[in-house]
């Protein structure tokens, strides 16, 4: 699509959302069933739940906003999402793979922060009131997962990963 | 590189994310003469001086640590800067790519963020203590360099990009 104003901009950047977001609930499946810690394995089925729920706000804002719904492929996620695959293949199941899993999904938790925080900014900018709230709500439960993970990563996951290093 | 203990997969994330701030050394000169901002022109020139410290410190760590200093492609990173190519190629310069380049820039940062604050958690596991203070800095520029992009993006981008969609 030809870019000629700030809206179109932000037309872009929700596309570009909605392909990164689908393209996690393909990789999200796949991360619980390699995830041996059940905690983590639940956590990843929670989020593909979110996950589901957040593509349906950014369409409604998409529809609110009169732009078409159609994905525009998300390179950064393909490449967040190679990074986990190549984890997957290269480590064996356990609490190192576990480790991995989770600095895997933080990158891509802090890549959707970055991007909720600037689709919030520009919807300001732009007058699209009606967009911000939702987008908020997706932008919180990024947030909240992130935290999740950082807590399983302190609590339980880097010290099975370091009873198994020394075993 | 076959990954057995904890300190394998601080070794392979540490050489992952050098290769991600190689990367970023030869991304941020191009994004720097595609901004039409000169405050954000001056931002990515600012930002590739810490860059080039920051992989000092990094290589510092993997020598301190007995690790190799040889880079390990960050596939995330690559689809990152191919998103900001994109953008390079499809915008035409001036504050619609200026907002972009922020937008862009800022997922380049966070992504650091959760990688340094990984690095940082699993130095601490594993008793690398040294490598902490060094990570923590490299961390903190990260921070700082997200927060001055936010700044210029609210402060005159964003403003710069409404007015001249209303042209």
């Amino acid at each position: 699509m030809s870019i000629k104003t700030f809206d179109d901009l932000f037309e872009l950047e929700l596309r570009d959302m909605l392909s990164a977001e689908q393209q996690l609930t393909k990789a999200l499946p796949k991360m619980a069933k390699k995830a041996s810690n059940a905690e983590l394995a639940e956590g990843f089925q929670t989020h593909l739940t979110q996950t589901e729920g957040q593509i349906e706000r950014l369409k409604q804002v998409m529809e609110m906003c009169g732009f078409t719904t159609r994905a525009h492929t998300c390179e950064a996620m393909k490449g967040l999402l190679k990074e986990g695959d190549e984890a997957m293949s290269d480590i064996p199941e356990g609490p190192l793979l576990d480790a991995m899993l989770i600095a895997d999904a933080q990158k891509v938790e802090h890549y959707e922060i970055a991007t909720y925080g600037t689709l919030i900014a520009w919807a300001k900018q732009l007058g699209h009131d009606d967009a911000i709230d939702l987008l908020a709500q997706n932008l919180d439960e990024e947030r909240e997962t992130d935290e999740l993970l950082t807590g399983m990563a302190e609590n339980t996951v880097n010290d099975e990963a370091i009873a198994f290093a020394a075993e």
